[in-house]
């Protein structure tokens, strides 16, 4: 398909290519969008429909809407703003400079200027933020047919008509009613005889990640976001929601894998930005990874005495120290995070963990027991005594059971005190341990072989 | 509230639990009965009002639900089934012993029963087996208003009445109408001219993966289930996909901490089931510093002689390769899932990754440098030379650029030869950096200092 369109705008082929993308839907005409040249963009976006021109925006790149903007008449932006949902235009907004947005704003009619900027007030992040203002606002005196009739005439502004919300007199929530329920009750039904009353809503400021929990927890469509009065001020729709859940969920992980999370995808990062979200955690683990240093150079002198092999163990080790932490930390923070695990659970956690690390160190330290007296030892000839060997799974015995119950405090902990949970993950409870283990280590060497 | 529920069960007094009940949320209730004690549990769900008792139990604990259909007397069985969608019925069925399942189909309707047996025949993690039959079916010859005397007629056993989908007469798929569009025209306007022809449909034996992946490109409310032959078989609806979304992204989180994914929550799991979860890659990943281990063993001697302060950076050194190799692979594991990466970008990837890793190796490699002259020599007193730091500093430099090229693409190839990127996470990644930068470090010692 894509080829087919580079090949027909080649031959200037206008004709059949507006055929073609008759057919497509906007997300996949933004990414066909995204392989074409500058100067064939605009071409392209002006063959669109008008009905999935704006939708067709929506989905594109910034830089690619900072483009089309630029080259656009006043009346062509409006007619795309016009199209456009607040929440989009919001989201737009936010990501063009000074000039672009002023012209958006110029292009807006005053109703939605006003919201916009209101929009624009709240915190990143926040519901008020990620809202917008395009709700379907029912009176508890209505009849079906009167919603009905409401809908039917407004409902080309509204983000969504699936739940309606009502209202008193003083724009307070007072109710909830899905199209659902109304089509399954007599026209001549008040809505107040059907509405739900204890409508699950947000305030302006709860954090975005807060509203995807209530949406996955409680099956909705849309949340309303209400003021400290309990006024509607907005709704959230589940399409935004879902978004929340993946860029959420990548912060996460980039967390726990110590770079600073970014909202823009990877490969239209610049080299400085992903050097910014990176060096910084690095330098600290590095610098952190001194107090390893320093165990070793006090105990070296010894240890080398003692066994020249007890070395060689040492990567293994931390390594699996490291590992049995970072599988107990991030099991705790995903629990955490989907609101399965709290901090009140601790005793229970702790309890697991320290018998699953009991368990899991046995199998490891038998198994490495083996490991050194009969592979390191009789295949490759080095030295591995059967005291030697006893030494080494002993200490990856504790070292296990220790980097558990570090794993598994860290983020509880974290969380706690108000932390993030996720930045506490792997690299920092790696270096904790690895230092513990190795004081262990090097303990138990001059214990048991001088 | 869940305290005041406490206090009025030993009071006995249910008139006030039944009303507090009304005004609380399925899935608020469903927490509340896990925190009760096995015999209370049947007594308040029996105090629920009819209305919400389904969805309730739907939201319960594998375990409670079969406490109580143990309790149930087949009429109040029958009663919880009627009122559930199939796909929630299947999941049920799903967690349940063979008796339990077999009085569960009992008491199912011959229809209903005949789909849940369709349902089950699909492989698990396969659409066929997220879908429900009860969507609302069209033929394009109907008019709004004969759509809407059908909805609302048939809603209250459809899962979704918002979107659906209109069949020929051999029941194959040929447009989809979303409620929306028909409240926007006139009640006379034949569907056929209204409906969108080029629906967005998946296969029965897609990947859920995919599935929830549609969904967030396309922004959908449902997604019809076709066969072979395009005949719509069943829908799947958006609550179902965003639970996917939560569950793949746990699935990856530990998979990329070495951990196997397991469906259940932390909490409810077994400790022998965290056990098994865990030990094979622990186990693996230890086995795999063998060869550290024996690089270090090869060197001991040449390094011990070259300088005793040589082991002290060895620890850091590994560390930081592996901290910078899981940096990249999490970000193009990541990448990968949101398919904002694919194969054919390796090219792109790598250069990028070379270009912030020489960044991010210069910058490390000079505070790591001058932390070795100031910090370790001044102050700790240790004799680390400028020969010494900077063969520790070039060691670094190296290692952290290997460490990011292994890092982006190993995920790459792994995704490539159709194997899951996210268990070629970190782990993987700090054993294959580790025994690199031994070797680099070990060769630089002795070209360096002999």
């Amino acid at each position: 398909m894509e080829q087919q369109i580079f090949d027909l705008l080649e031959q200037k082929n206008y004709v059949e290519i507006k055929r073609l993308l008759q057919d497509m839907k906007p997300q996949d005409i933004a990414l066909l969008l995204e392989d074409l040249k500058d100067s064939q963009i605009p071409v392209v976006f002006r063959l669109l429909p008008k009905e999935i021109a704006a939708d067709t925006f929506v989905e594109m790149s910034p830089d690619n809407q900072k483009l089309l903007i630029n080259c656009f008449t006043d009346a062509e932006l409006k007619a795309v703003l016009d199209d456009m949902f607040l929440d989009d235009t919001v989201d737009v907004i936010e990501e063009m400079p000074a000039n672009v947005v002023k012209r958006i704003l110029n292009q807006s009619d005053a109703q939605s200027r006003q919201w916009i900027n209101e929009v624009l007030k709240y915190p990143k992040d926040s519901a008020g933020s990620l809202m917008t203002m395009e709700y379907v606002n029912l009176k508890k005196n209505w009849t079906v047919k009167q919603c009905f009739d409401r809908i039917r005439k407004t409902a080309v502004d509204k983000e969504t008509i699936y739940t309606c919300y009502v209202t008193d007199g003083t724009r307070k929530l007072i109710g909830r009613v899905s199209l659902r329920t109304m089509m399954l009750n007599a026209y001549e039904t008040v809505i107040e005889d059907i509405m739900e009353t204890n409508v699950i809503s947000v305030d302006t400021d709860a954090d975005k990640e807060f509203v995807a929990s209530q949406f996955s927890k409680y099956d909705l469509n849309a949340i309303p976001v209400v003021d400290k009065e309990n006024r509607i001020v907005g709704i959230i729709t589940v399409d935004d929601a879902m978004d929340v859940m993946e860029e959420e969920a990548t912060e996460d992980i980039s967390k726990m894998a110590a770079v600073t999370p970014s909202d823009t995808p990877y490969l239209d990062q610049s080299v400085w930005r992903i050097w910014l979200n990176r060096v910084p955690w690095l330098m600290l683990l590095m610098i952190s990874a001194t107090f390893t240093g320093l165990i070793i150079n006090t105990y070296e002198a010894t240890l080398s005495a003692l066994s020249p092999l007890l070395f060689a163990c040492i990567p293994m080790l931390m390594d699996t120290g490291g590992n049995a932490g970072s599988q107990a930390s991030v099991t705790v923070i995903r629990g955490l995070a989907l609101d399965e695990i709290e901090f009140k659970d601790l005793a229970k956690v702790l309890w697991k963990e320290i018998r699953v690390s009991v368990l899991l160190a046995i199998a490891l330290a038998v198994v490495c027991f083996g490991k050194l007296l009969l592979i390191d030892n009789l295949i490759f000839g080095y030295d591995y005594t059967v005291t030697l060997s006893a030494l080494v799974a002993v200490s990856l015995l504790i070292t296990v059971v220790i980097a558990k119950i570090v794993g598994c405090l860290l983020p509880l902990i974290a969380k706690k005190i108000k932390l993030d949970p996720a930045v506490v993950a792997s690299p920092f409870i790696t270096t904790i341990v690895d230092a513990l283990s190795l004081i262990i280590y090097c303990n138990i060497s001059v214990a048991l072989l001088s």
